[in-house]
């Protein structure tokens, strides 16, 4: 391994570690003793790869987008419309923020709004929202009985919801609770003849073929 | 004035001091200091109510469950059916977090999942959500496509994600984004023959009604 491979390594599982004592005690709580030991690595080596903790935060927060705009363009990679695509990258977060720590931890760091961060993921998951729905009416595929941003508001405010309800219960986040709210919100949005071709559960094959590019090894701790 | 009432207006001054400090700058970065100085008392005032800052962040969570607990109740001594209930409880909570800061930052507070607190808001709502539509089911009101759980699960999810978005711009919060929610909602959720009847705006004379008794002085800083 070269002396880069090695300096990577050491980034990663710190990012990694601090993700975990975010995650677990929150970000006040967190020490930088139990990060750089949570990582195997002494506290100078984590000086030496983060000035402090809140740079530590920005690079979980990062970290986390990254796998997320990853994800997203896996999905776009299988053809689709743009309410199946929307459906499907909804399950994809939820599987990501429910089983990924630097990704959940990320999220709910960005979601702080004592902290400033470099990416709005809430802003951005809502533009996106905003730039599917108009394809998906590009596609005569949205009813048009309401603006499509009555519908985009709504998805961003359930989906953020369900972040932040699956801090303390892991179910919100699970698929059922995903696909019951494509059950309920497809018929308002989908237009009649396109309803019966959208899957509210997610297309299985989308859905693992996001999910199957690790994270950059984030999933779990590195060696 | 009696010294118990001067003790009791303090109090109310040093919570709404709090409050305000706590929604503005967030808990960690609010100073006991600022508090005192913002309340017009002592520090030494201070620390004769309240033992710490922990203390008085329980005061402002229990002060806005109270107020959020009385609004209901005056939504309920307006006779309607419960779904009608339900959307006027809604914009009664929309307002009250919007334009009173105990409430708000007491909900913010009680969110917070690195706190412990005496009570569990968002519990208490969801619990509340489905007693309201296992009433409405009784009422024969309620469509019997999906099992009631799934309703109040997403209409908890919404307003939870409406809650913290609302933090960052009010918009979120405003009596027309609660409107639009119920309205593509309420389709969803009542019989056909109820949902002409119900007001995703919610019933003027309702809302008011309840917002109508101040919360002990709790919107507006105490003289």
């Amino acid at each position: 391994m070269t002396k880069q491979e090695r300096s990577e390594r050491t980034r990663k599982a710190l990012i990694h570690s601090a993700a975990d004592l975010f995650d677990r005690h929150g970000y006040v709580q967190a020490g930088l003793s139990g990060i750089s030991a949570g990582a195997g690595v002494s506290p100078g080596a984590l000086h030496f790869h983060f000035k402090n903790k809140s740079a530590l935060a920005d690079a979980v927060e990062w970290a986390a987008c990254q796998c997320l705009r990853r994800a997203a363009r896996r999905v776009h990679r299988k053809e689709g419309g743009a309410l199946q695509t929307l459906t499907d990258i909804s399950h994809v977060f939820a599987v990501l923020i429910r089983e990924n720590v630097v990704i959940r931890a990320g999220v709910r760091l960005n979601g702080d709004t004592d902290r400033t961060s470099a990416v709005e993921l809430r802003e951005e998951w809502q533009h996106y929202v905003q730039r599917l729905l108009t394809r998906a009416v590009g596609e005569g595929n949205l009813r048009s009985e309401f603006p499509p941003d009555c519908f985009s508001s709504m998805v961003v405010a359930a989906s953020v919801g369900l972040e932040v309800l699956g801090r303390t219960n892991e179910m919100w986040l699970s698929r059922s609770t995903v696909t019951m709210f494509w059950q309920l919100m497809l018929p308002r949005m989908a237009a009649e003849h396109v309803l019966p071709s959208v899957d509210p559960a997610g297309r299985d094959d989308a859905v693992h073929f996001a999910l199957m590019a690790p994270p950059h090894g984030m999933s779990s701790p590195p060696p």
